[in-house]
């Protein structure tokens, strides 16, 4: 099997599309845009040992390439369309591919999103995805709108995928059922895409958490020239943790580090007016999404993490830097 | 120096573009199509000792990373637009990344080219890129249009690239004159955009030649249910490998090698009726781009390739597979 049979059997006969004029299988992918609608666009680089371990699933690994990739369409309140895969791989190992492919389709397929290019080339394991996203125009949701007195926002749990990983390197013994939960949600993350749809008329401001909530919100504060106040002990995570850290002070800041510095989330960060309050609410009843208010929207810039004691929380990491 | 700060110091700053709603930023870049443009979406990705020497000079590099890319949009007749770059980057080394950046954008400017977003992250080096281009609706160049009787056209000088990696192997020892040459090829690739535009009304296929001519040609032929007669003689090359191989056959045998499975040329190969050979020519000129017929379309399928004695000539290899 070379690399041109496999692009012919894995990648082609996908569900059509109208705005797709030429898929893959020549130079370049023709897409026709509808008019009124703004095209949305992002890129993650995954690389095997530093986004990924070496004997991951192929079924999980491409699950997760493509959801990294679709969050940032969330984040922006934008419907995924179409994206790229350019993929290194050691070997044209088959099984591996039939998993990987199966479960990338999938996957896409349930997002609404068609493969239309690429690349693949041997090496070491590194997935590049592109992904293309669309939304009425002007109605994109960014980091520079957040305004005193906004509320802050977040979807679903945090930190359960950075609990994971630790207990993977050995820094925690999780108890087997919060493990498996937390296992779970760093393997397969749901991107928020029908709660970034919902908030387009109602956040001020957006981003999705990949690097930490204390990092990715701080990307929002310095786009929106404001500061924010946030509640620790309301921050949404897996309700077994309560438990799990009561009483211990160590686990209560590990469990603080998880939440607020712990990466790999997937889940959104948001502002919206108060008056909005009951909208955002509704807004993630329709799209069945947990939401929770975590803080506040100041005007004095940084950021100030509160424990229900009032007292101030500090973080051992500020959250992921790709190059330390 | 983190992240970031490297993106705000080089990835910010360029010029302006009406279309461009959102950049380089936020979660993803936000782009508003054109009224009566297609939109055409290739990605490239590039690793070290694969497609390029490990101490290769960062410009050089950064040239070459992004005219890949453009090369697909000239295949296409596409103008070239946006593009994203994701980069797995060993450390952030500044006086690399300086005139990494600095030859990125000044050839980014040259082509049109607004850089949109993109990833960055630590690791051996690789370089993934997303070019978007535009052409008016339905008018791109693809691979599956060639018809009998029609002619088979290719842009500039083909196997120099070629010539000068093999030199880079010691596999064979070319005068210096040749190696700057075929080196300079090799190192800043020219795509051939302006001719592709011109081809628009006249080309009935085309591609661009990264994996060695008969087998870039071959996807032509394959897409176009059609076969083709080269004629190996009237391929364009360096004038000077004219002479270096003139009454050698091991020599003559080495350069066909070059120019029809050598790979890294960046030409246009396109076909077009024998009515419009005049009107090619014109595209050429009007495009300041040397273009040579260099064969015919048959119905019968399978690419021969003759010399001008009339003799099939055989390569020693087809063309790049990227995973032998």
């Amino acid at each position: 099997m070379n690399e041109f049979d496999f692009i012919q059997r894995f990648m082609q006969g996908q569900n059509g599309d109208a705005q797709l004029i030429l898929g893959i299988g020549d130079d370049a992918a023709i897409i026709r845009p509808r008019a009124g609608y703004d095209l949305h666009f992002s890129s993650d680089m995954l690389l095997a040992g530093r986004h990924f371990f070496d004997d991951v699933a192929p079924a999980d690994l491409a699950h997760k390439i493509l959801a990294v990739n679709v969050s940032d369409m969330a984040a922006m309140g934008a419907t995924p369309r179409w994206a790229l895969l350019s993929a290194a791989l050691p070997r044209l190992d088959e099984p591996w591919l039939k998993a990987f492919c199966a479960s990338l389709f999938a996957f896409a397929q349930e997002q609404g999103v068609v493969l239309i290019g690429g690349d693949t080339t041997k090496g070491d394991y590194v997935f590049s995805v592109t992904i293309i996203g669309e939304t009425p125009n002007g109605q994109g949701l960014r980091r520079s709108g957040a305004k005193p007195g906004d509320e802050i926002w977040v979807s679903g749990q945090l930190g359960l995928a950075a609990a994971a990983l630790h207990h993977h390197w050995g820094w925690v013994g999780l108890p087997d059922p919060i493990f498996a939960a937390c296992e779970e949600k760093r393997l397969r993350p749901m991107p928020r895409v029908a709660l970034g749809q919902q908030l387009l008329p109602l956040a001020h401001a957006a981003q999705d958490i990949s690097d930490g909530l204390a990092q990715d919100l701080g990307h929002i504060l310095n786009a929106s020239h404001v500061g924010a106040v946030l509640w620790a002990d309301t921050l949404p995570t897996l309700s077994a943790f309560r438990g799990w850290a009561k009483g211990d002070e160590s686990r209560t800041q590990q469990l603080y580090d998880w939440m607020l510095a712990g990466g790999d989330d997937y889940e959104l960060v948001f502002t919206a007016p108060a008056a909005a309050h009951n909208a955002v609410l509704q807004a993630g009843l329709n799209s069945a999404t947990a939401v929770a208010q975590i803080g506040m929207i100041q005007a004095a810039t940084g950021l100030t993490i509160q424990n229900s004691q009032g007292d101030v929380v500090i973080l051992d990491k500020q959250g992921f830097d790709h190059f330390v």
